[in-house]
């Protein structure tokens, strides 16, 4: 399963009929994805893919990563023991220092050290849910949550989105049928699969929303510090950082996979007073502690004060990398395409409109054969998918070829409504 | 929670009562422990502890695993990268060609990367067990593995042993009870805590059993490779490989955590045709994938061919520790302590016997004083604990301290027996 779980559903063909044993039910709930059949291409040569959910390589900090995992190394008995399941103390302290910087006062103590913010949302999963819980979640969301929700057998609601996030009505209808969530998982900022960021009104509503019927909120922020447009949003958590009774209702998660290296699975999660000895026990039965050697080589890399000058790096990266794939699908789309224009991330979204608007499955088959990928929005959605939408993402794809990229999507939509 | 899952039950004092909002069911199972509490001296200076499950910081191959890092870091746009979910292609051939030549004959596609053999096991309690699900263990059992049971809401039953192993009584005592268990959880080499090893015919009387009655075993071997005495026996997992039937129902996990670096996390899951589909899709939920860079360098390591001298160099370390600590507590404690002579691992069990017994934990609270630890037995046990048994780790005191850690834990014995 290539290369990060927003590729497609968590979910291949007749998952159960060839299983040797009988699996968990929870397993049950996993529906097969033709889209995933689909990208199984995506590394055939000379494919320019907009598919996938990798940072780009050329953002890498390779020599001062080299310099921070021989450091690490030098200290051998130290880099290859054991270590405790909250997170090395050096590490635990270096990322509360930078959420702090972020605008989230946190103490190490309240940091949990998680193999990749993809196991702080499973933690959070199992800390917090029963089977058949409601959980809310943003539509169209980030796919690997969606499929920890799954796993968790919980009700997983999509909530409709308008210009300032997802809209409060859908959450006072659940409350109003007696379904009020248990958890609300939410990407404030250039949310994986849209790219879209909530409004400081939203953020507020959503907490004051939570106070009031006592529902945490799951705050993922792995794309915040690449904000390469517009300004900075305070963090739901820090919002709710003035007054206790909302402090203890929101968990924060974020990661280094996008703005240091995806390898060494260093997510985190900034809990409220009360969660962490809960939070502990379920992350030892994860997996004990996150590895040793690369909590260390981040501690060592964070500690070089080098990450302000990388994010410039990245943010410049980035959006150079959007305003060029944006411009190319301009050109060779004019109306045919509506495209948003994100403050930051990897992602944009789009959708085909007019009369000649096809399905974007469709679009992806014709596309496949032309040698230019991209994800068909439906993947994202729980339910009710927007058929005309799609996900591009620019991270990986260099300014130079966003050009052909662009030419060849339009050949295949020509062959695609030819066809 | 320090150093490995081994040290105390997963579950401190208080649990639900502190947090700020209603934690999931499964949390309620979880019990207080003040052992635990006790154990947080592990760290004092001058504390000789026999307590731990770590391996001996004495037995990293430092140059060679610098080397492997080293090597890995020079491709870095690779080890950077996010990878995929089933585990890095060459460290994947890497692991069959280990496992085929410790008698596992498999091949890579067979083998799922995991974050430790502890997420094995939790992978394992996800892909097969609903609430309720019985799942039989040894009595004693290893205490992270009873962590992930529990969390998984299983009925968890500890089977009795015998010289042999666990009793096949209590097993199909389960079924006529109408409670076959859905997973049997084994270790058959040099258990944790016993340090026991199953007998030959045992091993094939629980495949037996398992295949009559359509159960799982998970055969976990975190310590098989480090036998330094006796004679290896195959796995179940080998001998279930002649027949499909068998097979189909044996999964096999194992780790590098003993005989390499705990830090890297480096565990597997060898699964039967079939149960690989699911089990990708639990990975990717859990944590997308292992961290790139440790399993680069693993399979660097494992590339070098320094593996069987390393092997040999870490069975003369733990057999002249386990040596050196039986021979100082004979020396103490004569009849006083009953001590079993394992035949590989890192951990002796015994028991206080005579009209002098107490109970190990009140004896370990007299050693504390003395400076001195070791694992009261009582911990690993789901019910019916042998209040007199205790668990003593052999692994990381060097030879020549065990004969003062065995005259602090008479001097122990005899302030709390006169106490």
């Amino acid at each position: 399963m290539r290369p990060d779980a927003d590729l497609a559903p968590p979910a291949p063909v007749s998952l159960c009929g060839d299983a040797p044993v009988r699996l968990a039910s929870r397993l049950g709930g996993m529906r097969s994805s033709a889209i995933r059949d689909l990208l199984a291409h995506a590394r055939e040569p000379g494919m320019i893919s907009f598919a996938g959910g990798l940072p780009s390589p050329d953002g890498f900090d390779v020599a001062a990563l080299q310099r921070a995992m021989a450091d690490t190394m030098a200290d051998a008995r130290h880099a290859l023991q054991y270590g405790v399941t909250e997170g090395e103390p050096v590490l635990r302290e270096a990322l509360a220092a930078w959420m702090t910087r972020r605008g989230l006062r946190c103490a190490a103590g309240d940091v949990l050290v998680t193999t990749g913010s993809q196991q702080a949302i499973d933690l959070v999963a199992r800390l917090l849910l029963d089977a058949g819980d409601v959980v809310a979640i943003e539509r169209p969301a980030y796919l690997a949550a969606l499929g920890v929700f799954r796993l968790a057998q919980a009700q997983v609601v999509g909530l409709p989105a308008d210009d300032e996030g997802p809209a409060m009505a859908g959450l006072q209808a659940l409350v109003d049928e007696g379904r009020t969530p248990r958890l609300l998982y939410l990407v404030p900022d250039f949310a994986n699969p849209t790219g879209a960021t909530m409004s400081l009104a939203r953020r507020q509503a959503l907490l004051q929303f939570a106070v009031n019927h006592r529902v945490v909120i799951l705050e993922d922020d792995p794309y915040g510090a690449m904000r390469f447009a517009g300004e900075a949003l305070p963090s739901i958590a820090s919002l709710a950082a003035a007054d206790p009774r909302a402090a203890a209702l929101v968990i924060h998660a974020s990661t280094l996979s996008k703005i240091v290296a995806p390898a060494l699975r260093i997510g985190w999660l900034v809990l409220p007073p009360g969660l962490m000895p809960a939070a502990v026990i379920i992350k030892q039965c994860l997996d004990l502690h996150s590895p040793t050697v690369c909590q260390l080589a981040a501690a060592h890399y964070l500690g070089s004060g080098r990450l302000d000058d990388r994010l410039s790096v990245l943010r410049r990266l980035y959006r150079d990398r959007k305003d060029a794939l944006r411009e190319a699908l301009q050109g060779h789309f004019g109306d045919l395409l509506e495209c948003n224009d994100p403050q930051g991330g990897m992602f944009l979204w789009a959708r085909l409109t007019g009369p000649g608007a096809i399905e974007a499955t469709r679009w992806l088959r014709a596309a496949l054969t032309h040698k230019v990928m991209f994800v068909p929005g439906e993947a994202f959605y729980d339910a009710g998918p927007d058929p005309a939408s799609l996900r591009l993402s620019f991270a990986t794809t260099p300014p130079d070829l966003m050009g052909e990229g662009a030419r060849r999507l339009r050949a295949a939509l020509d062959t695609a409504t030819a066809g």
